[in-house]
């Protein structure tokens, strides 16, 4: 069987004015990065604002096994598909972070024939916009600490410092340091650590952002640390958001690639939604919504991260209302979650299937909290059984939910035209009625308890007292009408990682909580997630180098 | 008077594809990276290798003042007159560092009408090459680290890891720290630091690297540091190289982009030359060196630092032989090397400029010991008098060396056309017999006493015991053919900054060596320089923002 990479090597793309075109973006809108990515230029975004705007379908899924799920091959599937049927249709994806890349899950522009291309420079570099956010979040950090050496003007305390570095990689080792040592030339010793780019406020921000100006201004507002009596000190303080801005300008021009059936997809930004609110830029979906009559965009991980996030805090501070919900699972991955370990997956389990079956249908209870009509793509495996999928397809109808297999990592479109069929079914209807889970006035505390109860399905949430107070420090200061953007596990409802399925009745344990002032939310960090992955024992990166051609090996 | 960027602002640019088919490149060689940049393809690149080769000039500098000499800026000058008198011209410079931008010098794109465009693209993140550069440096450091973590297989020591990681920023803060810390699952506490990535072996080696083998090549043989029994372990057993290449890969491929006057120049790679070797990409200048008749390229500060390593590191690994050599100086600086303030430089002193007078002086002589013709460019200010010129011109031509006054700053080509005839002159007498200061085979700690002794006028190098004892060891690993890259301060032709002019009698002292296996050199660090800079008490960056067209203002 063909690899990903071997697939998408073989692949003829068009040039990517061609696409463009057919996208409604002219030739002047373009700023190529080679023949085959482009960034749609911020006034050209600009002034399709006031456009006729295109339905929004999100597309999210079951909690996520080592089975793999495939959210994003069926994004660009049912994108596809519903381009192969004549609506005109964008896809909108993040950008892939280097660390997976290295560490264990590899790329992420999709798989089979369902990818996004070209996949080797989309999954690398592509237009360098995660380190324009890597370098603007540590030119702010560098002006911390030149702050603290050159006399502390502003009277920040060193120990006081939220504000951490960032790099896009997995690096466990840079975690927990000791900065500033070798002496009073050499800076100021204090504690210090680095997150992955993509757990950064400043990707958060540059998602949120609706322009350049909300950007900086955005940017101003970011709180480094306090003063010993509690204050705040800000980017702005520092006079760092300009500087700042003007290294994520370039960036924030949404990214346009292709889909190898070239369909037009636009990849841009990509905060990871375990340890972030995990959707692309809102730049990038609202250029697709004034371009295209439906725009299909992906939330990262499971319903109950990714979705939740999409909806509580991207939809709101864009002023978004999806349409209608995909909620992508698969046999093999409901099995694991009903106790079946990966190597027994090939053997037809029903017990098993019915056991895991809840995990699914909690999430897709969990979207109409939010309004949306969903719809299931059942993503098929060859080892899949046809009881095994009338099982599922039984449940779901029970919930007045339909589910449709899917076989587009194989088949592209052609795998994910019933699924379009269904989708667009759902969109003729009308029904979705988007919603919110918590209103902004809700208490930052009681709006943790609401995702607790209402989407993880937890008996209580867990608030230390050093949690709580400075959760009512954020409400003091004037922060209570923040969001809240949960950062733990994404293998289960609850924050322990081997709860499968659909558990009950556990407690949220928040174990610190981080005031993100520019991005506009409180990240409340749950059990043991990490802000910086780290690698696995035998890397991908290993495996990845340079063939005699100059091409690109071992990169999936 | 306008600033740099009014000036840049105001230029009409032409599309790059036409600047690169002057230049002989078609446009099947170009990767577009938006309209005014390109990457100009290792395939072309390759092909090329054996069509006529051009003549090389060198431009090279007194030791650096406050006053600043304006190198590139004469490069670039030098590039458009000889393009403007018919010489086809190509014009090699260096990529600027974030560093920098954001701290005290400014960009690194020129000034006034000798500038190469778009300037803020330039200084900023250009095509993304630092970023790469910093990626694979630090892909390398996160492996090292997860070796240790998972059980350190190749028994190495982590007290004895010499591989720093890096960024491209100016940050003292990350100088010297313990990382790893937070108990067992958190890493392995260790000391640890970042060096800016100007002055990382990646980016030494990125430069030296003559096609992706050799660089996939070069990155295996790096050395991370050492097992109890002092054996090397390199990035090959860690099995990291095909990683950094292929992060790299792209990145090798130079860039194009035009001066103001639509000369073609190469941009590519930009190690510093206080504390790494300090010229543009060996990939550029072979690809400038097989397109045009002359090629001009800069090497970065004084002459002792840039041209010593331009002509003992960069030529000889290239097998580049340099035909002619420009030193930049000014009457401005030079009055600063004779003790007048900068504040005093608006006043004729002849007095001054005579004791200033040797620091050109003996650049002057040493570019001789290279077999280098020189021709010296007096870089005008309108505070210069004629008595001043005269000075400087009459001391130089008891030298047989011909002092060029120019205004390319104000005037663009036509300021430097008499420049542009002189060098024409030099390359038609044909007296170069270029020639390394230094054979390979002479032991190390030999090498760097001919350079402090023939180029710094050193009586003597200190070699502390255990510095000593470290070159033996490379020696004794089969490291004793290698170059030797000083890193020292850029202001004195001594180790300390202080002292100004021509001292004599002074003693270097050598503080560390760094084996750089990949790049092929020692690094000897000699007196108080830093591998990371600090930024000042008020950074430029401080005043870098967007107006309210989106545009960046503040960028100098």
């Amino acid at each position: 069987m063909a690899t990903d990479l071997e697939i998408a090597r073989a692949a003829t793309l068009r040039p990517i004015a061609e696409i463009a075109a057919r996208a409604g973006i002219p030739d002047s809108a373009l700023e190529p990065y080679g023949k085959h990515k482009a960034k749609v230029s911020l006034d050209f975004a600009a002034e399709q604002g006031t456009k006729p705007q295109g339905k929004l379908v999100l597309v999210t899924g079951i909690s996520p096994t080592a089975a793999g799920e495939g959210k994003t091959t069926t994004t660009i599937g049912l994108g596809d598909a519903l381009n192969a049927r004549g609506t005109r249709t964008m896809i909108c994806l993040r950008e892939p972070s280097l660390g997976p890349c290295f560490g264990v899950k590899g790329g992420a522009a999709g798989g089979g024939r369902a990818q996004v291309a070209p996949m080797e420079d989309i999954n690398l570099h592509f237009t360098g916009d995660f380190h324009a956010i890597t370098s603007a979040n540590n030119l702010l950090a560098a002006l911390v600490d030149n702050h603290l050496y050159w006399g502390n003007e502003l009277g920040l305390d060193p120990r006081r410092v939220t504000w951490r570095r960032a790099m896009d990689m997995n690096d466990r080792n840079l975690r927990n340091m000791v900065v500033g040592l070798g002496g009073p030339a050499q800076g100021v010793p204090r504690e210090d650590g680095f997150d992955i780019t993509v757990a950064s406020e400043v990707m958060a921000i540059f998602c949120l952002a609706s322009g350049l100006d909300d950007l900086q201004d955005r940017l101003g507002r970011v709180i480094v640390g306090q003063r010993r009596d509690g204050t705040a000190v800000t980017a702005r303080d520092l006079k760092a958001d300009g500087a700042m801005a003007v290294l994520l300008r370039d960036a924030l021009a949404p990214n346009l690639v292709q889909t190898l059936e070239g369909s037009p997809a636009l990849v841009h930004g990509g905060p990871f939604a375990n340890i972030a609110h995990g959707c692309n830029s809102v730049m990038a979906t609202r250029l697709g919504l004034s371009l295209a009559e439906v725009v299909v965009t992906e939330a990262g991980f499971g319903a109950d991260l990714g979705a939740e996030k999409f909806c509580d805090i991207k939809c709101r501070a864009a002023g978004l209302a999806p349409s209608a919900c995909v909620v992508v699972a698969t046999v093999r991955a409901l099995k694991m979650h009903g106790g079946v370990a990966k190597a027994d997956l090939g053997r037809e389990d029903l017990t098993a299937l019915r056991a895991g079956l809840p995990n699914l249908l909690c999430h897709v209870e969990n979207m109409g909290k939010f309004g949306l009509p969903v719809v299931v793509a059942l993503n098929s495996f060859t080892s899949d059984t046809a009881a095994e999928i009338a099982l599922v397809r039984d449940a779901l109808s029970a919930l007045g939910t339909e589910a449709v297999p899917c076989t587009h990592w194989a088949d592209g479109a052609a795998g994910a035209s019933a699924l379009a069929e269904a989708v667009g079914r759902l969109l003729g209807e009308g029904q979705a009625r988007f919603r919110p889970l918590y209103p902004a006035e809700m208490p930052l505390a009681d709006k943790l308890r609401a995702i607790a109860r209402e989407i993880y399905r937890a008996a209580d949430v867990s608030l230390p007292a050093p949690v709580a107070a400075r959760l009512d420090r954020f409400e003091k200061a004037g922060f209570g009408g923040s969001g809240v953007c949960v950062a733990k596990t994404q293998y289960s409802f609850s924050a322990d990682p081997s709860l499968l399925g659909a558990p009950e009745g556990h407690t949220l344990p928040v174990r610190e909580v981080r005031l993100s002032a520019g991005a506009g939310f409180v990240v409340a960090i749950c059990g043991e997630v990490m802000t910086m992955p780290g690698l696995p024992r035998r890397p991908a990166a290993e495996a990845i180098r340079l063939d005699a051609e100059g091409r690109i090996d071992g990169l999936f």
